[in-house]
């Protein structure tokens, strides 16, 4: 299945997405799209559904994040050899792990804000992961019994507040706008690899970012049992998972985001999604 | 006022400490103590009861975390100068944030439970801050208006994860049982001067830390606006402000927690904490 939230900004409905492309509103039978869905076990409810009697809405409504506000937004670190390289860090030994704010989650077509003086904004496309049971210290074996599904992620990254204002990257990674999740929630028996996505960022139609999962250091089942050995994974929660090389900071010279850039990225068998960057004083008029 | 939750682990209701130290139930009012009563002015509404019409809770329950689920638990380290010092780092010159998880929240009163396997886990008396509104861009002059109130908050460090697995912090943090808050968040009113409360804390008995936070490097409304500039804070998040020295990390030779150890931590005016250390193993019988 394909879950998403679609309408406006604060108020999106659940649905999902059929095999003809239409959304169908799951509204009537689901609250919403968030932990509570997930561990109430709304995956079975839905997937007992028969699509075609779901209502068909009409229009191209705005889609929101595929997930509301998640009680843990983790993130993974340097996973990519290359992407490490690129940016002079040594290849990590273990995951390196940070969290980006549930306050930073957007839409995947919402315009990114770039944050008052920010002159070091950067891309990073990522898979992310999202959480469908509660997971405390479980094996690499079991781990994907954990994973409800999968989701494109842009961890939108503010270099000089990641690494130039002392102590831990998270500076960087919090900002409104800084976390588009979707278009959609793709549950996880629609996925054959995990390992073998390709994965794509492209900066003013030039593609920047080109790679795929089956590149990642420590892979998702790894990362999901390596993470429930220091935190309680709960239901609804996301784990994105890193990014490949072509990032702006690995770029000679740099490269930044500035207002009027547009950012448009995917997953093989998740999405696209498209990013207008937009300065902080546009968005208070 | 003096808001609290109280009722087993899971389902507890909301309730306010009363002048003479009884428990007066909420739960008719509102429905938790949680991000949506301080988005939805749940304060106000509250402050217009009259304490002496709401029901008395009998007997003794117990007290939970007095804050459910916040969106963001974010951390502040090395903010007491003699702190840095203990643990050789050096004086920032920025506030340094990371994050808590939220499932690591737990009771006041709850055990602490230690990591399987590790041999460092260490305490830290803090201050925490309740915040009460949308804080994003805020001037220091002003911070203080986004702020509901304060608790206490015992921010439990296993340093092996945190210091010798690489990357950030978090991995040190985040653990169940890692983060009691409570027993109660105080309503700013109630606090004359926030930087002028004595905070202490005691293993078995002998009295480790011992400082106040007038020693803090960043006040209070530094660390909101501050942090307001990287992230938008909202209403029911919780930022805790560092701990003063006298942490295991800190000892010659270090000392770290083991089961059987009570932990007994306060601050002037928001009350008191007290945890026994168990292990995982003695949690899943």
């Amino acid at each position: 299945m394909k879950l998403l939230r679609y309408g406006p900004q604060g108020s999106e409905k659940p649905g999902l997405m059929d095999e003809k492309g239409q959304i169908r509103d799951l509204s009537e039978v689901v609250k919403d799209i968030d932990p509570d869905f997930f561990a109430g076990d709304g995956l079975s409810k839905v997937a007992t559904l028969d699509v075609n009697q779901l209502p068909i809405v009409p229009g191209k409504p705005r889609i929101g994040a595929c997930i509301r506000r998640p009680g843990n937004f983790i993130a993974v670190g340097l996973n990519y050899v290359q992407h490490a390289i690129e940016t002079n860090a040594p290849i990590p030994s273990e995951p390196i792990l940070f969290n980006k704010a549930p306050s930073c989650i957007s839409g995947p077509f919402d315009p990114v804000t770039l944050p008052v003086g920010s002159v070091k904004s950067d891309w990073e496309v990522e898979l992310a992961i999202v959480i469908g049971r509660d997971a405390l210290y479980v094996s690499e074996e079991s781990a994907l019994d954990y994973v409800a599904g999968y989701c494109v992620c842009n961890d939108v990254s503010e270099r000089e507040s990641q690494l130039e204002h002392g102590g831990q990257w998270v500076k960087g990674k919090m900002f409104p706008t800084f976390g588009p999740l979707g278009p959609w929630l793709v549950t996880k028996d629609e996925i054959a690899d995990v390992q073998e996505l390709k994965l794509w960022l492209e900066l003013n139609g030039k593609r920047v970012q080109d790679s795929s999962t089956n590149d990642m250091i420590f892979p998702i089942k790894k990362l999901v049992s390596y993470i429930s050995q220091f935190v309680a994974l709960q239901p609804g929660d996301v784990i994105t998972t890193g990014t490949p090389p072509g990032v702006g900071l690995g770029m000679h010279p740099e490269l930044y985001l500035k207002a009027g850039d547009t950012m448009k990225l995917g997953i093989e068998g998740l999405g696209t999604q498209e990013q207008k960057v937009v300065n902080w004083a546009a968005t208070q008029k």
